[in-house]
């Protein structure tokens, strides 16, 4: 069995559970996430082995007995609380997960804050192509129009959804794209200047071109200034969209970092066409994305699998988290070949280095 | 351990695949139903042991590929799809009951078309103690004064739950009410009459009186009218909630049948004890509901404990789908005393035979 599949459930009854809870999945990660909010699992962790009753945790969360305990109640079903032999409250492995790991909170807080309400309008953006459920927001064509204007929260659990990934790669990354010692650098879809900032400070020789939207470069801009490395960082404002606008030329590296999964196959490919026609002689293209065959186990290719769907839905209503298999496609329709596949860097990410095809 | 909770995963693996289900879960659930509802599921089971690829299912489902591959990959991830060796989508054994089982396919319907929206406001439903989600259909104090004006589907959904649960309870329970041969039967609660029909039905000489709403009366008396037991049945007007207002009186049964577990416990004491007030000299009040502790095995729990969270967001704010011992304080208030104790009647029902206390 390939790795990124989990194990079917054997008995008929854990094959029942596994149907309810789907059935039942967005209700129960509404008590989930409220037992995690209002302080009833941490509540929970505090007690320890000894538990706690629902009356000990309604007093210590200024909360009714009555939302305590249909929240406990939840929670003993969802496997993130349990009964000990004295039937009090116990934080349980997965609870302890669900309260304390930094990935899990990510990936709930963008789930409840940018995709809940959106993902209700699923059919009709996978009807019509387009991100129907961003109607929640605004009217934007895309998430990517409307990103600065959305609510503050909204915007808060997006971007650290968006770091969250990569400020985990980037230092792995970094050492491979500066192995070629590039003197200049294009960073294509470069959104906040993270990465422009980090190969500056890396490299005190190397100069970068941020390309992106005029909203976005703005941003970049004033981060790249404080971090003092505004004079060998510069933006180019572009629609990276329209086909036909070619990119600047002459770079020793052209960077993608978790780019092409915010694009249709087809426009990545005249994004991967244009990059590698903005090579320097001997230059390479370098893209980190996240595949969802690539994962070392299912639970980050069940992650991956989640976050396609907020693409449909909310950002663009054409892209996804692909399979390499599609990305090695794009890349060979746009006159490149990969020369170096590296797998596994950061939480889940994959660099393919890349030159132009013979 | 107690036979309603469910193993704890094992391996760390596990354990973060469990807290990352429920950090996706609204996201995934999305997926899984329009596998269901726009015929990706039912292609693959046409498929058999084949299996069938992403262009076939596209052809097919007249979908596009890009929304074919989101709702696969994300199939895969749930384990209701699975790729047999020739990569091709086969339908797993969880799949095949998402798809073909009737409780799961009433509960999704329930959580899609009642629930997914207004669960959004569940903490503001536990913090103001009233059904906060309730207003995505209209501005009601609870869902049951706005239950004949909601949208069409909803409306559909939500009897289809309601009686799912109901209609394999009763066949169960008449013989043991009709067991005293009671000449006279209070149907508290009594809503568009399908037990009020089915008594007269099973018994040509009992006659029953309906309490409920003037507009869930309405309905019953067409249902009554057009199932020819019009004679024997009549309706008394009633709001339960008013605690001032007794029940008539002189019956020889009794009847809340799915009722209590829409009240607070205050008034389910309030009810029962002007239940009591109501029987003649040697009459038994029957109350049948469901009791996540009553449940013969976890799936049945986990869909109590669900359901609750419906009561809390979207029906009143004050109820919840019981603990048999909370029930039995209750009654003991109320001043009944427990005769007979029934579990397993139905799906998940308890039949609780009570009697004035002595």
């Amino acid at each position: 069995m390939p790795r990124h599949t989990i194990d079917e459930p054997k008995t008929p009854l854990e094959v029942y559970l596994e149907a309810h809870r789907i059935a039942f999945a967005p209700i129960m990660f509404q008590a989930a996430r409220l037992c995690r909010d209002l302080g009833i699992l941490s509540a929970a962790e505090r007690a320890g082995w000894d538990g706690i009753t629902a009356d000990d945790i309604a007093r210590k969360t200024n909360l009714s007995i009555y939302g305590v305990r249909v929240l406990t109640e939840a929670a003993i079903s969802l496997g993130i609380l349990r009964l000990n032999d004295a039937e009090r409250f116990v934080l349980s492995r997965v609870g302890r997960v669900f309260l304390n790991d930094e990935m899990v909170r990510v990936n709930t807080d963008f789930t409840q804050d940018v995709c809940y309400q959106g993902l209700f309008y699923l059919e009709e953006a996978i009807r019509e192509g387009r991100p129907a459920g961003l109607k929640v927001f605004g009217d934007w064509p895309t998430i990517y129009e409307g990103l600065s204007q959305l609510p503050e929260q909204v915007q808060k659990s997006w971007f650290a959804f968006d770091h969250y990934y990569s400020d985990r790669a980037f230092p792995d990354a970094l050492p491979r794209v500066f192995a070629n010692k590039p003197r200049t650098l294009l960073d294509v879809g470069g959104n906040t200047g993270k990465f422009a900032v980090a190969c500056a400070k890396h490299d005190p020789n190397v100069r970068v071109t941020i390309l992106d939207l005029p909203g976005q470069l703005e941003k970049a801009r004033k981060h790249v200034e404080e971090a003092g490395v505004g004079e060998r960082v510069e933006g180019v404002p572009m629609d990276l969209l329209d086909a036909t606008k070619p990119f600047p030329t002459g770079y020793d590296a052209v960077w993608m970092s978790q780019f092409v999964c915010c694009f249709s196959e087809e426009e990545v490919i005249s994004l991967l066409r244009r990059g590698r026609e903005a090579l320097a002689p001997g230059g390479a293209l370098y893209v980190l994305d996240t595949y969802w065959d690539r994962q070392a186990n299912p639970v980050a290719a069940y992650c991956l699998h989640a976050s396609s769907l907020y693409f449909t839905a909310m950002a663009n209503g054409t892209s996804r988290m692909y399979h390499s298999r599609d990305m090695l496609r794009c890349l060979e329709a746009a006159g490149l070949c990969v020369i170096e596949d590296i797998d596994n860097l950061g939480v889940a990410h994959t660099l393919l280095v890349c030159s132009p095809k013979a």
